[in-house]
């Protein structure tokens, strides 16, 4: 098959690689269809992460089943299904607990199972998905075209903005502040939304990604970043601050941001992976200013998102504004590394 | 009126200072009886908290109101009242929202109001009590001796155990794992018992606050720390971690035990002011650790602890094992700087 391998910082290509097949009776064989870049691919092709060998890459992607192990029970093959950014078993006390992400025998795409086999990553055109039951989630039929954009955007980015949302607390009628205007931001900008918050803040300074905002609840935007953003943001509030605060970046500046808008009590939901973060103790501890958050466990949320997408509820596909072939994924990471694109879905 | 002022490091002196007076209409004048010294005083009288210049100290007093300023409406001449640790106007939107630790006129005992006046330390015979409407929780009737040191408990201690098991989540049912056998951790795990915990871990290793621990509700003690106590704790639960953590120590040490046995999707509560604390953002991160907390919102919780004290159902003036006459301070701060004392009540 085809798929996506990093063989240096900047060097993306599409390699010929093995098929693979069912080799644990846990497992599922899907036709991938389509996938996508997300923002954390960023990190090792832009160096930031070391790559010291040639690397499958890709987390994202939804696809029909094509065959199931012996043990398989919840997926059958032409089913559709939308695989989470890890796998899982889904029966752990961590899982059981809805943090899937800390699964005991669970795993990210690209690396090695528990038992040491390779795991495929999931830019390519098949994947084999170890302990499928607990990983995948099926649609009861084959979705509509115009849906699987927003299907697939469940893989990672809608579930990781919930998974914001859903740390920083949010209630009905909060002031939000999203700090992150990426795919990831965007979707917590949804996320409050459909938690019933009564305003959110987006801060963005690109008329695209306002825009986007704006569709999926933004009610106020703030283009000014550090001091300047929190200044507005308390201007915005009266001087009290955000009532929850969702941190979609996972930079220094980003956090600090964060912490700095929210009022005391509240908390800081973050899931931009921590690049460069330090945490002011002293500072979140004498406003009680919590944070909470991490890795996402989307698997959680899965099932009632796909149900929100299926119900026409949230459309959280509108974050691919670039679709480019398998062929062409190098211009599929350049976009989004040159910041031309949000979110680029790759034809498989 | 005499009152406790810290000269230097170790130097802690009773002297002769003015008698307070009414000053603003919303002013309440309390005679003490009884004080106690907190673990936060033992700072600068460690001299790890700078003492530029002789300071009155202390913050944690009940007593009976002698007076009242003109626009007082809840408390009357005769009341007995507890003090928490800061005053408040209880009215801003912070008090609203339940952090009157961060009220925008309150302030802290030994200070410096808004208008710029003096205010009282809590370790002598008198104080003029800022905004006490706002402030003191009063009882509908004298307690009799025996409820006076639970409820000089409230005051801080108590409050603040609460609200470390407040911000750790603490739910029906949890394990639960307390970092810390101070007054504060022994009200934490008395807290932790009043909101249903199935098990509380409590970390100790002095068999006089063990006794008190497992009076108030622990389940199993650790007498281990650093790795051998996170091993402890994992043999304890099965390999999956606590609940909740309650870290009521403020060390490096001790948040970092604490973040380390707290299972994925839990939070550490923590209330021990920071000293030396960085926190793990990407151990966190990779296992969805929260951390909330903060300086304690203890006039949230007064009137309902106040409540549980006149009841019986809770009993925290137990963690008081020693009494001194207010001549004898410099024996309340020794006792409990050398760990002789958990902590010393001052009759004043």
């Amino acid at each position: 098959m085809k798929a996506t391998v990093l063989h240096a910082p900047g060097d993306i290509r599409v390699d010929e690689l093995p098929d693979p097949a069912i080799v644990a009776p846990t497992d599922a064989l899907v036709r991938i269809t389509p996938a996508c870049v997300c923002g954390s691919d960023l990190w090792p092709y832009r160096g930031i992460n070391d790559v010291p060998e040639p690397a499958r890459i890709g987390h994202e992607f939804v696809g029909l089943v094509e065959e199931v192990g012996t043990e398989v029970t919840t997926v059958r093959p032409g089913d559709f299904v939308v695989a989470p950014f890890m796998y899982s078993d889904n029966t752990c006390p961590h899982c059981r607990a809805g943090i899937q992400s800390a699964c005991a025998t669970g795993g990210f795409w690209g690396g090695t199972d528990r038992d040491g086999r390779r795991v495929d990553g999931g830019q390519g055109e098949y994947a084999r998905v170890p302990l499928a039951d607990g990983t995948l989630v099926a649609t009861s039929e084959v979705p509509s075209d115009d849906l699987v954009p927003s299907l697939l955007a469940l893989s990672d980015v809608m579930g990781t903005g919930w998974h914001a949302a859903v740390a920083a607390g949010v209630q009905r009628g909060d002031t939000v502040v999203v700090v992150g205007d990426g795919a990831v931001g965007l979707c917590g900008v949804l996320s409050a939304a459909q938690l019933g918050a009564g305003r959110i803040v987006a801060m963005s300074r690109h008329a695209s990604r306002q825009a986007i905002a704006r569709r999926f609840g933004a009610t106020d935007v703030v283009a000014e970043r550090g001091d300047d953003a929190v200044a507005a943001v308390t201007e915005l509030t009266d001087g009290v601050g955000a009532d929850a605060v969702l941190e979609c970046v996972g930079t220094g500046e980003a956090m600090t941001t964060a912490i700095r808008v929210a009022r005391p009590g509240a908390t800081v939901g973050y899931v931009g992976v921590p690049h460069g973060v330090e945490l002011p103790v002293r500072a979140m501890f004498s406003r009680n200013v919590g944070v909470a958050g991490g890795v996402a466990p989307v698997r959680e949320y899965l099932p009632m998102l796909r149900d929100l997408v299926l119900a026409g509820d949230i459309d959280p596909g509108v974050v691919f504004d670039l679709e480019v072939p398998l062929a062409e994924v190098a211009e599929a990471y350049a976009a989004m590394d040159e910041r031309r694109a949000i979110k680029s879905l790759i034809r498989t």
